[in-house]
C-alpha cells in the first residue's frame, strides 16, 4: 500500500568529510530508491553535523586571516550545507532512480525551521556541532565565547542550543512536489533555525534544531502516513548494552514513555529519536513510526523488522 | 496578460557581502513581488559573484589552517551559495508578499546545469570569480596553478572556465512548483555546473555557468513568455558612453547581430545578456527578453520601458 513517508537519514548515511559523502551518497541512494521503487512518495530529510561543522570551522578560520571573511551566523552555515549536502544527495538517488529506469525528478528545498525565540533551550545550549576538541583546546575556545561540553568521552565540542521545531517554512513546497510526483530533500540540518520578530520577518538564530524533531514536524504537517528515523542499530533496545539487553518490535506511547521514566535511551541518543517518533504518532491518527538502519528501511516498511512505534 | 516569466537578477540586487545582501535583498523583493502582485508566474534566477568568491577564500584560506578544511571543488562552492543566497532572498520575498496578503510559498531549488565536456571554453578560462587582486599576488597565484586575468583595469581576478548550457537537471521541478502557483529561486549563480561522465552520471566541473545564458536555457526548457535580465541600466545602448550614445527600445535579432559585429557591446558585460536573450527568443515562438534595471522590471514587461528583443 503506498504510503507517503518522510525519512530521516542518520549520520552514517552521508559520510563524514567531502569524499566520504559522495562514496555514502550513492549507497544511500539505493535504500531510499527501494522505497521510492515500491510505490511509495518520499520526502528525504537529513543531518548536517560534520559538513556544517566543517563549514563553521573554515569560515572561522578564514576569519582569522587576509582574506577577512566576516562572522558567519549559524543559519547562514546551516543554509550552505543544505545546498552543499542537497547537491550530492539529489545527484545521488537521480543517477539510482535513472539506473533502475525510474524517472522521478528529485530536488534540494532550501528549508527553514521555525522555532521560539523564547525555547528555554536557548539557556542551556547542548547540541554538539563540530569537530572532537581537547579539554585544552576546549577551554581556550570557552574563554573566546563559545559553550563547550564533554561528549560521551569521546572529547570536548562546540554545544549550540537545540529548540524544538514550531514551524516549517517550505511545508507547501514539499507537499506540492510530492503532488507531482517529485522526491524533495527537505529540512537538511533540521533546518535553517529561524524565529518570527516583527510582523512577518523570520530572522535566523544561533541554534540547531534536532533532525528528528524537524523531520517529525515536517510528517505532521505534510499529513505523512509514516516516519521513518535511521539509525546505527536495527531496532530499539531497553537495557542496551547489557547483558539483559532486549531488543524491542514495537513500541507505544504508555510503553515508551515508562521506559523513557526508566531511563532506557540514551540521552543525545536514541532518545531524542523516541520522543521524535512519539510526538509524530501522536499529532494524528493512523500514524507510525519507524526507527531502523538504513539497509533496513524497505523490510521495515513491511512490517518485517526495526522497532515500530504507534498508538494502540 | 499572465506571462511566466524568468527573472535573472542583476549583481546589485544581493550586494557585495553578508550585511549588503540582507538589507539588498529586501528592496529586491519589492521588485520581484510586483511582477507576482500583476499577477505574473515568475521563476528568480540570479548571481553568485561574491558569494562564491567570499566561500572560495574562506575554504582556501582554512586549507592552510591547522582546521585542514580539504579542497573544495567549484561545483561544490556553487552549491553552498546557491544555499544561502537562497536562504536570505526566500526569506525577503516571503515576507514582501506577506505584507502585501499575497500567500504563495518561496522556495529555493538547488539547480544542477549541464555543460558539454568538450566545451572550447575550458581550454580559455575567462569567467572572473571573487576578489581583485594586485598584479604581485595574481603572479603569486598564478604560480599556484590559477588562471589570473585583468579585469577591465580594476584589477586581476581568478578565471575560471565559462561553458554554455546545455540542460538543467530540475527543470522539471522548477515547472511543478510553478503549477502549484508557487515562486521557485533557481539556478543561482549560473546553477551547479555537471557534465555527463557515464552512463546516468553527472559530476561537478571546475567551471561557472554564465547566469543570463543559464536563465535563458531554464527560460527556453520550461517554455516561458518572457527572459527578463536585469543590470544596472535602463536600457541597451549603442555607442554606450560615447557622444553619440543611443538608446534602444527594440532590437531584433538581425539588428542585435549587427551591432555585435560592429563591436557595440561589451564583451563580458552587455554582450553576454544581449547574446542570452538572442537565445531565448530564437528558441520558439512568441518568446520575448527584456533587458532593463531591477527598478523598472514592471514597467518593462508591461512595455513602457527596457530594451526589449523579439522576432519580428
Amino acid at each position: 500500500m503506498k504510503q507517503r513517508i518522510v525519512l530521516a537519514l542518520g549520520g552514517n548515511a552521508l559520510g563524514d568529510n567531502l569524499h566520504e559523502q559522495m562514496l555514502a551518497v550513492r549507497g544511500t541512494a539505493k535504500a531510499i530508491a527501494d522505497l521510492i521503487a515500491d510505490g511509495h512518495e518520499v520526502v528525504v530529510a537529513h543531518g548536517n553535523g560534520p559538513q556544517v561543522g566543517m563549514i563553521t570551522l573554515a569560515l572561522e578560520a578564514a576569519g582569522k586571516t587576509a582574506a577577512k571573511t566576516p562572522y558567519i551566523p549559524m543559519s547562514v552555515c546551516v543554509s550552505m550545507s543544505q545546498g552543499y549536502i542537497g547537491y550530492d544527495l539529489q545527484n545521488a538517488l537521480r543517477e539510482e532512480l535513472l539506473n533502475r529506469g525510474i524517472d522521478k525528478p528529485v530536488a534540494t528545498i532550501i528549508t527553514q525551521t521555525v522555532v521560539d525565540g523564547d525555547d528555554p533551550a536557548f539557556l542551556d545550549p547542548s547540541k554538539p556541532i563540530g569537530a572532537f576538541y581537547t579539554e585544552a583546546e576546549a577551554k581556550e575556545m570557552a574563554a573566546r565565547g563559545y559553550d563547550m561540553k564533554e561528549d560521551a568521552g569521546r572529547g570536548y565540542r562546540r554545544v549550540v542550543a537545540s529548540p524544538m521545531p514550531i514551524d516549517i517554512v517550505e511545508k507547501d513546497v514539499i507537499a506540492a512536489l510530492l503532488h507531482a510526483g517529485q522526491i524533495p530533500i527537505a529540512v537538511g540540518g533540521g533546518g535553517i533555525p529561524v524565529k518570527q520578530v516583527e510582523g512577518n520577518r523570520l530572522k535566523g538564530t544561533s541554534a540547531v534544531v534536532d533532525k528528528d524533531f524537524a523531520s517529525a514536524k515536517l510528517a505532521e504537517m505534510i499529513g505523512a502516513d509514516a516516519l521513518i528515523i535511521l539509525t546505527a542499530v536495527e531496532k530499539v533496545a531497553i537495557n542496551f548494552g547489557k547483558p539483559d539487553e532486549t531488543w524491542l518490535d514495537q513500541l507505544d506511547p504508555a510503553m515508551a514513555e515508562r521506559y523513557m521514566a526508566e531511563g532506557h535511551f540514551a540521552k543525545g541518543s536514541m532518545r531524542p529519536k523516541v520522543e521524535a517518533a512519539l510526538g509524530f504518532v501522536q499529532s494524528g491518527p493512523n500514524r507510525r513510526a519507524l526507527i531502523t538502519k538504513l539497509e533496513k528501511a524497505k523490510e521495515g516498511i513491511r512490517g518485517e523488522t526495526g522497532t515500530v512505534i504507534m498508538n494502540n
